[in-house]
Formats: C-alpha cells, sequence, structure tokens
C-alpha cells in the first residue's frame, strides 16, 4: 500500500503557500490506518524504550495505538491547564505569538527511556521543547518518531544527536 | 485487574465540589491501559459498527486504539479550525459559556453505523451534539462506549434510544 496516496493535501492551508498533510483520509481507511501504525511499530521494535510521550491532539493518535500495541507506557503532554496533577510547564516562541506545554511531573522517571512521537515532524520546534523537558525530568531520550515528515523544513537540526525516523518523507 | 484503583481522583478540581477522574495514571501503566482497552473491545465486539467517533483530544486515546484493533473507520470530532477540510459545525450552550465542534463532511457517509467514544460521559452535552451531527449525515448511531462514566450526572438521559456501555461507572 502506498501511504503517500492516503494523505490529502490541501494547498494554502493554514496559511497561504503551504500545502497541509490532512492526515484523516489514512484515519478514516482501517487498511490504512492500520498499515501506518504497523509501520511505526516495526521501526522501533529494536529500539530500547519504555515510555511514549506525545503530544495532543494528533500525536495520541499514532501514540496510543504505539503504547497498546506495543506494551509501553502512554505519557500525555497537554496544552496548559489540560492536566490535573502537578506538571512541568515550558513557554516556548513560534513564528507568531507564543505556546506552552505541560507534562504531569511523576509521569517520567530518572531512568525511564522515552520516545517522542506525533503525526508530523516540520520545524522541530514542538519535538525540542519535549526533549528538552523529558531531559530536565531526568530521562533519557530514546529518540523519536514520525508519521510525517517534512524534510525540506530541517526540523531535525533541532532534536538533538538522537535516533529519529518518519513514515512518510516529504522532500519538497 | 481494578481498573478503578488506576483512576487518580483529584478533589476540587476544574472547579470547587468536583472530583476529576484523571486516566493518565491508566494510561502510565501499560497493563492498566492494555485492560481498559481490551475490556472496551469486548463491549462492542458483537455490535454492528463500521465508524468510531471520537472527540478531541481525550476521546483520540481510546478511539485509536479501538479502531486500531477493531480495523474501522477512525472519525475526529475536533474544535473550530482544527480539520483541514469542509466540516460540519455545531455550536452549543455550556454551563458557563459555549463551546463548537467539527467533523468533516466526507468523513461520515450515509449508511454507515457509528460508535460514539470517549473516556469520560458525564453530562452528555458533548455526546449528544454529536450524536445529532451524525444524524444530520444521514449515518446511523450504532452506540455508545465509555471508559468512564459519572452515573449520578443521568448523561444517558441526553443521548436518545441507543446503546450505551461503560467501563468504570461511578455511582455518586
Amino acid at each position: 500500500m502506498n501511504l503517500f496516496e492516503k494523505i490529502r493535501e490541501i494547498d494554502n492551508y493554514p496559511v497561504e503557500g503551504v500545502s497541509f498533510k490532512d492526515i484523516t483520509t489514512i484515519l478514516k481507511e482501517p487498511n490504512a490506518f492500520k498499515e501506518a501504525i504497523d509501520q511505526m511499530i516495526n521501526r522501533v521494535k529494536d529500539l530500547d524504550f519504555n515510555v511514549i510521550l506525545a503530544a495532543e491532539a494528533r500525536g495520541f493518535v499514532v501514540g496510543a495505538p504505539l503504547a497498546y500495541a506495543l506494551n509501553k507506557s502512554l505519557v500525555p503532554v497537554r496544552k496548559p491547564g489540560k492536566l490535573p496533577a502537578s506538571t512541568l510547564r515550558r513557554d516556548y516562541e513560534l513564528e507568531y505569538g507564543s505556546d506552552s506545554l505541560e507534562i504531569h511531573l511523576d509521569a517520567i522517571n530518572p531512568g525511564d527511556k522515552v520516545l517522542i512521537v506525533d503525526d508530523l515532524l516540520a520545524t522541530g520546534g514542538t519535538s525540542s521543547i519535549i526533549k528538552d523537558m523529558v531531559i530536565e525530568m531526568g530521562a533519557e531520550v530514546a529518540g523519536y518518531l514520525f508519521l510525517i515528515e517534512l524534510e525540506f523544513l530541517n526540523g531535525r537540526e533541532k532534536l538533538g544527536d538522537y535516533p529519529v525516523d518518519s513514515i512518510l518523507v516529504y522532500k519538497e
């Protein structure tokens, strides 16, 4: 199955000049979603990790089935105010404005080996912040796994010296 | 395994007098998450449906592994502006203020049999709106499946005459 064909590209969304990769057309087709998750599983089957860290909301769509199938801890990264217990919070700058992410302080422990999972690697800003939070919590970054990578945005450059893998790589 | 023991209850969150049921403590424990999803699978194994509809963001955490394991379509219900293609949008009133939900117009077709899945059934407001949207799109509501139900809030009364099942039912 060619998973690229299952992605819907939407031109000039969310802003002029951007071709948005819509994964809902993969989710809608059971065999395509299964193929995507199974390929992701296959990419990390030899990696040593015990925690999957996934950012809301689309990160949950790939992170949750991976955690279920691989029998790993699933730790959600959320926008401020969404996690009910004590959190580590980080604010960061975006191209326009700023944003913040939180992780439950007791969700990751020193010695944990953390796989950072998301649907998309674009500029790498979010994944880079999450990586910094993992390190600050005393855990180890085992690597990154993405469904889609926009290689031309050079997001990998922000991710540090860890394994990075992606299923669908767009060169331009 | 007693899954109730894996839920973290946080008193007076998000407001005074409410005991919030935090599922992140289930997600963090691989065997507990697997048990929760497997119990949900078991509850709907004889139900006739082809689409799982799940609302962001916690709904994705249960909906995505269910869709993966059961080989069903996964259709996301999202807050406004998050879905890139044409959507059906519904605005609805909350206790304080209002909110809106969107579903891609081409994600559900007449004849589809839709299981509405979420982590929590509380007052039933969100699930009831989603049910109305499914019907408006010409599809059939096959039923509802929740990980947690706060029975004392009588959410089922808003859900119409369809099968409703929940794994962890809180009586008070």
